[in-house]
């Protein structure tokens, strides 16, 4: 039998990594590496970097493979993720048939947490469904850049006894947003808080959550969506790419 | 000046916990444990085990306090809430100034994440607010049980590119549940999930999560529910107290 780990490594900061992740990493043979492309380079070395510093009781090897990409532009959504998770099963066959041998483990890293906005446990059970592969796996928790936002703003997701939302830029955009008191947003590529602007909300924004680059502004967003739409420009023109979370909350009563 | 670390340790499984934390604890001269009643002596006990096997670089000291309890029955929600945060800054105000000499680097320990349905920072704010105490504090991120229950379930908290919405049992049974695809519910005491049957949902339960006692069931929530009401009675009854937490969540389309 194969046996694969599916790690949470965290959001950005590496010290988010947590004992389990690293007695996790340490049972393995193979750590597989998916490539997201030039401007992501950064991010496959700090996962190298991760693996190196904390996989220290055993050999292991690093398997990199191409991670296909989404179809961008004016494509319906759920069939480009649709088509995406097809490419993406493939490659994960073909990485667990040919690069683990039976009786080994591999792992898949995922930034974050592999519960919330990540395909890879929705992929592993498409491919034991299909029967494709055989393998067993494991699913140990990360620290997810929601968390690593309240934390570095030192605020608190909820209101006392109330609800938290996590949604996406995406359904915000499209006119989709909850009225839960606290709202936090991922993964949101087009600046939709500008669309809550008021309705007397506080924004607590962060992008490159953890690491050295991290960019923290918070207040009242009809004040600072400017500021941050800016910022967001700029940074992701200097770096080439951008991951920032917001969480959008109503004053305390 | 006076330091204090809020830090998450994680729900439950010691393994939980991150290096960032470690290596807060490990600035620390002062670790305060808050004790809940006998019924959680076995809560403190593994803070301290934490401490004792994670804290290695420095000499510390525990300090532990009664945690003030939050007055049940036929009682205002909100108003006993804020009553018992009025008498948990006291506490915290008198181990602040008390328990903490100038230039000293101070733990408090929360389950879970900080941001996550705990009080201690906005008691801290409250104190800083007040000016009963000077002192400045980092916030460290932990796995909460929301994550721990993904994991040892196996499952995506988000449906593809929809939102997920954590609420409290409290709400659920004051029939302010969300339409979300995805809800967890956490602090539930009355189970309210039933609350919620004949509406074609899935749920992932689980108690204990991340400890040797854990118990996973998941189903069909018209099912299941009949036996996770009884296996939550028998096992608050076994160990004097229960911490679970679910997953309610529509059926793929």
């Amino acid at each position: 039998m194969k046996t694969l780990q599916v790690i949470g490594i965290g959001a950005g900061n590496p010290d988010y990594i947590t004992i389990q992740a690293i007695k996790a990493l340490n049972s393995c043979d193979v750590v597989f590496l998916m490539d997201k492309g030039p401007s992501k380079d950064s991010l496959i070395d700090l996962r190298r970097e991760l693996c190196e510093r904390y996989i220290t009781e055993r050999p292991f090897r690093f398997v990199e493979a191409q991670n296909p990409e989404r179809e961008r532009g004016d494509v319906d959504y759920q069939a480009s993720v649709q088509a995406l998770n097809r490419d993406k099963q493939q490659v994960f066959e073909r990485l667990i048939n040919e690069e683990l041998a039976d009786g080994e483990t591999g792992a898949f890293l995922t930034w974050g947490d592999p519960a919330l906005y990540d395909s890879t446990l929705r992929i592993l059970e498409q491919i034991l469904a299909s029967g494709a592969a055989q393998f067993d796996y494991q699913v140990i928790p990360g620290i997810t850049s929601v968390q690593a936002l309240a934390a570095r703003h030192k605020v608190p997701l909820n209101r006392v006894g109330r609800s938290v939302e996590i949604t996406t830029g995406r359904r915000l955009a499209a006119g989709q947003a909850s009225d839960a008191d606290s709202l936090v947003v991922m993964l949101d590529a087009e600046d939709s808080y500008r669309q809550l602007r008021n309705q007397d909300l506080d924004i607590y924004w962060g992008a490159y959550l953890g690491t050295a680059d991290e960019i923290l502004i918070s207040g009242r967003l009809d004040e600072v969506a400017e500021q941050i739409q800016q910022v967001r420009r700029q940074a992701r023109q200097t770096h080439g790419w951008i991951m920032d979370t917001y969480l959008l909350r109503k004053p305390q009563a």
